[in-house]
């Protein structure tokens, strides 16, 4: 097995129902090739486990974790607190459409930072680009394949056309 | 040293900066002669400890957490996540007027409660008479001096002139 | 009949609408063995009836009132006001997606506080437990039931697994 | 003493400090020549004064309620669920803005209006003024003075001149 | 024709759109009794036709106007610029939810006043039952059908059982 | 006097206090060299005043109608009802920092526009400017003024230093 | 080919998912007879297109620039950085209903305006609207046009019958 | 000159008026001994200069961007669509308390990730910090003071006592 295949990115969320949106994270880390994995773990049904989680996923030589939650968002937060590796906060759409979500995960105190992403699928796409923008700092070929996928969506924007 | 004198209400904040906001349910529980403790405890900047103190305070037989935090205020809720102890979550003033706190500690998810007050200093006064409230169901003390504090309450508006 | 079979927590609600929501706040009760009651009372449209059935409850004996309100959301306040029982308020969904019911249950002054949980059922299941907790206090029964319910809803997430 | 010189319209507010806002409807109805009267009554401190009041407010043959409150601000609601006189509700200026306050006080299920205005002493004025609107129905004389200072504020901004 | 049957109010909006929220209003109106008129007009697209819609129906005898609008709701406060007679404002939802048509219509500046009811269908039932409450100063029968209304819907939410 | 000097903007305002934000419009086109006149007009307060001068604004050859109102803000909407000369809202900062006076300016229906600009004095300037933008189409020497504006606050940003 | 055919507006988007909304501004401008045309051009995606595109638009003699944009709208901001041209932006509905759209295309800075329209649809069709008035000003028969429409949509509400 | 005197931070606004907010962020990475400057640049006033910097900032090895701007902030999300560098992006407080600040930045299309830190100076030093976090991964050092600096905090909290 190669240092490449080791896994680098983890992708948490306070709940199961919460994969629909951060499949999309997951999706384009396998397009990307980047060997992650995926995890229920909740900030407040399973304080020690996300802890625990945490702790051993710097150790075990992870370098991003990718969590999603919604309402009193708290899991990046939390997950934070319990590392210096990036985090990346990507709120889920709720009753208030989100507004809770983002708020709970993005107004982070000094000290502590969170990089949140949009709220809901479009987030959890971009949470996986940020992941690869930071692997990408010690990996050529993600930078080359960042290239190249930003360089096919904007081939994708030029070929449209509209019945005008 | 009685079973009353024992600490019954902790009261924990995320920030020295949030005492000035919190001191008021100090006060009212000083008012009512609950014995209480005060303590700067951060969910992101102390998890650890923040799982250690609210475990403890449910073996030391504290009967309420009174928790105060502001902005993604995760405080009450990762407290809630370590106690069936009732927590009570105070949102503090912020950037956003109060609203990310009020937001992020009051849309817990199904399982793990918070039991939410008012944005600031009458949230923090609330809490403690919410504490009270509670204490008062097995000391009948406090039932009577909640009914004075009601009463006088009461007295105090009915007194209030205009100059209309 | 004994002491426990006697009615613990009154869940009222202000609309026969509102019973969709409120219903998961009596499933869990009904689930921990407490006794409670469910009534519909409206603030607005049966004031006296508020007034007479809070006053009459404490006289009863209940320990905790819900109250679950839409809108103009004055229930779970004025029900505070005819009582030193706890009060726990939970805001139903609304056309301002709750944020009205949320705000006017929420901010109540200094004095009569109001414990608010989160918006729509999961608010509704969370009034339940905050109740139970309180009620633990005094019986340890439901301490342990507690603790099993917390128990088993780490055990469900920990069994989760993704499609990663 | 004349008909005229009968109480007409009470304004009531949930604190004194409400009055510096409140006062500005008072001002209104003097310079109109309106008997009224103004009190501090909490919807919730004070419940039983204020249902009480308002029912008597009926029965003194009054005409309308105007309500200042703040927060979760149940004051115009409730004093509307004791009475079928018309009912205007000002919302305060408050930690949100007022925001709570308005959807608080405008909110209303069907079956109870509340006629809002705006938040603060602007709607303070104009609760005077819309009362006067409502009692300029009975009385000539108020339609006359209604004219003319609808006449005089109009002269007044065609007098502006700015220094473009 | 007797004084009775002559037109007392006019229930106007914006769009046609409008009126499966308005027609609520119109409702309650015929329940009770009261004369009434219902238009299409708008402040924007024929500001004329409300300027002189407005100034005839203060001339033809009318009481009170009811004006519903969406969005930059700004028939109400337009309408309320060209009478002295009560003006009552029932927002639409809309993109907003609401929200926009709210704040367009109850923010409205000292001097000109807009009674404002709630969002959507409950607020133009109690824009209607507000309307009647004004009535019912000068018309006793009034008085005795809307007591008679709170009593049926009092009685109606005695009667609401739950399967609790 | 040339076709130039002919009054081509009118910058009116509902309040004069609002003219502390609007005066920067002025200022903008009072450097850029277009004749424009400033006036409060109410849409509220003086609905047949606004009418009229919107009117003959067209009348007169006027081309640009730039408005500023707070609150319930209706006058670039009632404005934009008498004419189809392009009109320009500028919201005031307001008791909502100016999201209420944003809302009842922007969320005009179809069949009616106003362009509006950002809140407050920001506002004000690029309401002027967008004026200018428009009148430039016609008027080759405003082109040119535009350009260097662009160009000098172009050159502004690119001299600043920072202690960094 | 006369100068009438040449292109005289650009519609650009963000998506071509917008297109749907967008669409409503076309059919506007075709309804005109204005030439105009409609790209998709992301702010994001194809930045370098979108500098070249504004200003070839310039050059090409082009009159007027409507950017639909959502979330993060910011493609009507850095069009207009890219022109002296007048641009109008139009928010689209978006996962928080079009309020992230509206903000992020309205609170332009000082120097750089854009003419906001309202969220969706209706301000879409404005936004042609607004268009075609600034064209008016050297077109005299879009002013006809334009007189038309509006005495048309008077015509049209003055026609509606409602089943009151 | 070592590589590790290299620039590797860019701290870049949008007017020299954030640099009291974004100091915060120039501070923390002086702190840590990061080479980093600090630049006005504005995605309106100065587009190209922006694409030219941001495109250099990547040739010239620079590993993160940040990005602090307010009202409809597009500096983050526009400097992103040049770079496959991670940039983070700092909403300023602003007239509508940073609400709007935020979302302009934090909403993001899916493609163009911007990961977005708190409102305000607690965002800017945790821009900083998550720079620190993310060129961690590749410096041994930085992740030694990274654990050095949470301690640090982590004891200050500690220590703190309250006159409780």
């Amino acid at each position: 097995m190669t240092t490449e295949s080791k896994i680098q990115v983890a992708v948490i969320m306070g709940s199961k129902s919460d994969w629909d949106t951060m499949k999309n994270a997951s999706e384009i880390l396998r397009e990307f090739g980047v060997p992650h994995e995926c995890r229920v773990i909740s900030a407040h049904r399973t304080p020690e486990l996300l802890a625990e989680f945490i702790k051993n996923a710097e150790k075990r030589g992870l370098e991003v974790i990718i969590a999603g939650a919604g309402g009193a968002a708290h899991l990046a937060g939390v997950a934070a607190a319990h590392t210096i590796l990036p985090v990346l906060g990507v709120p889920m759409e709720s009753k208030l459409q989100g507004l809770d979500s983002l708020l709970s995960t993005v107004q982070m105190p000094a000290g502590i930072p969170v990089g949140t992403l949009a709220i809901g699928s479009a987030g959890a796409r971009n949470a996986a680009l940020f992941a690869i923008a930071i692997l990408a700092r010690q990996q050529p070929g993600l930078q080359e394949k960042l290239k190249a996928f930003r360089q096919e969506q904007k081939q994708k924007i030029m070929k449209e056309t509209l019945p005008c």
